[in-house]
C-alpha cells in the first residue's frame, strides 16, 4: 500500500465524546471534549484535556470536584450546544437537569446515561493545554441502560466523535472479541 | 430516569484502539492501547497511557521516538495478538510490515491505514501507570484511503475499544454534525 503523508497535525482518530461539568460560582457549568482517556483501573482514574481558559476548570479548581458525562445520542443537540457557548458568556445551568452525588458540588446531568463522579487530582499543564486528573467516586447508570445486571451498550447509545471537527456517530458493527480474537493468530 | 450507582470503578466508555511501535534493542515492538488522547492541536502533540513495565516503552525512553498506529478491521488479529503476548517474552518484530519515516528509529506498521510519528515529548508517571506525550512529526496514510483529497473515514474502517474488556468495533451511523446540530438549540 502507498503511504502519503499529511504533515505535522492531528490524524483521523474516533474519540469519545464528554460533557465535563463542574459548579462555578454556585451555577453549574458542562464543557464538551472528546480529549478524554483513561489514566488507570485499580483505583479508577479519568483524565480531560480543555484550553486553559474554561469556566468549566474555573469550577474544578473553586470545588475540587467535577463530572464527566456521557451523552446519549438524544442528547446530541444539547451536547454541541454547550460547545458552541461558552460559560464566559451563556449560562449554561438550564441545559440540563443537574442532580448531585457523593461529593455534593460535581453537577451531573441527569439526561446522559452515565455519570462519573471524580475528585480532582492533578492539573498537568501543557504549553496549550491542560490537563485535569481525577479520581472516579463513583459512576452513575440509567437502570434502564443496563441487561441483566450489566450496561447494555446498545442500549446506551453513546455519542463519539471523529477528529477533526465531527460528525458525532454511535458504535457500529462489532469486529471481534479483545483478549480472544488473537489467540489463534500466528505472525507470519 | 432511575439513576443506579456502579462504584469506583470505570464506566463503560468507546475508545481508539492505537498499536504504540518502538524500537527496542534494534527490534520493532507493538503494543495496542485504548487509553490514549490528544494533548494539542497547534502543534500536533498525543498521548499514550500505559503499564509502567512495557517493552514498547523502553524502547521509546531509548530512542525519543515511537509510533501511534490506528489499525483497520482486517488487522483485528493482529492487534490482539500484540495484546496477549508481551514484548519481553515474545518477538513482536514480524507482526507487521514495518516502516520507517523521517525520524528514522520509529517503526510504523505498513498494514494499519494511518500512521502517526511522534518523538518524545515526556513522561507523566501516575501512581500505576505511566502517560508518554510526544509531538507529532509526521502522519502517514493509505493513498488508497483517501477521497477527494481527504482521509475517509468509511474506507479507513478504523478499530475502536469498548471499555471494559471489548469488544473491538466499528464507526457506526452518523448521529450529526459537530458545531451545527447545536445551533438551532435552545436550553428549557
Amino acid at each position: 500500500m502507498a503511504k502519503i503523508t499529511l504533515g505535522q497535525k492531528l490524524p483521523t482518530i474516533g474519540l469519545p465524546v464528554v460533557l465535563v461539568g463542574a459548579k462555578v460560582l454556585g451555577r453549574p457549568n458542562f464543557c464538551p471534549i472528546a480529549w478524554a482517556t483513561i489514566i488507570d483501573d485499580e483505583p479508577a482514574k479519568m483524565a480531560v484535556v480543555m484550553a486553559k481558559k474554561r469556566k468549566t476548570k474555573d469550577g474544578i479548581v473553586e470545588n475540587g470536584t467535577f463530572s464527566i458525562n456521557l451523552p446519549g445520542a438524544n442528547s446530541v443537540a444539547a451536547t454541541d450546544y454547550c460547545g458552541l457557548h461558552s460559560g464566559y458568556k451563556d449560562d449554561k445551568s438550564g441545559v440540563f437537569d443537574v442532580f448531585f452525588g457523593k461529593t455534593l458540588t460535581a453537577p451531573m446531568a441527569r439526561e446522559c446515561p452515565i455519570n462519573i463522579e471524580l475528585t480532582l487530582d492533578d492539573i498537568i499543564e501543557f504549553e496549550g493545554t491542560d490537563m485535569v486528573v481525577g479520581d472516579v467516586e463513583e459512576v452513575y447508570i440509567d437502570e434502564e441502560k443496563m441487561t441483566d445486571g450489566r450496561p447494555d451498550i446498545e442500549k446506551l447509545e453513546l455519542l463519539m466523535y471523529l477528529n477533526p471537527g465531527g460528525p458525532y456517530f454511535l458504535k457500529g458493527q462489532t469486529v471481534a472479541e479483545a483478549f480472544k480474537v488473537g489467540r489463534e493468530y500466528r505472525p507470519k
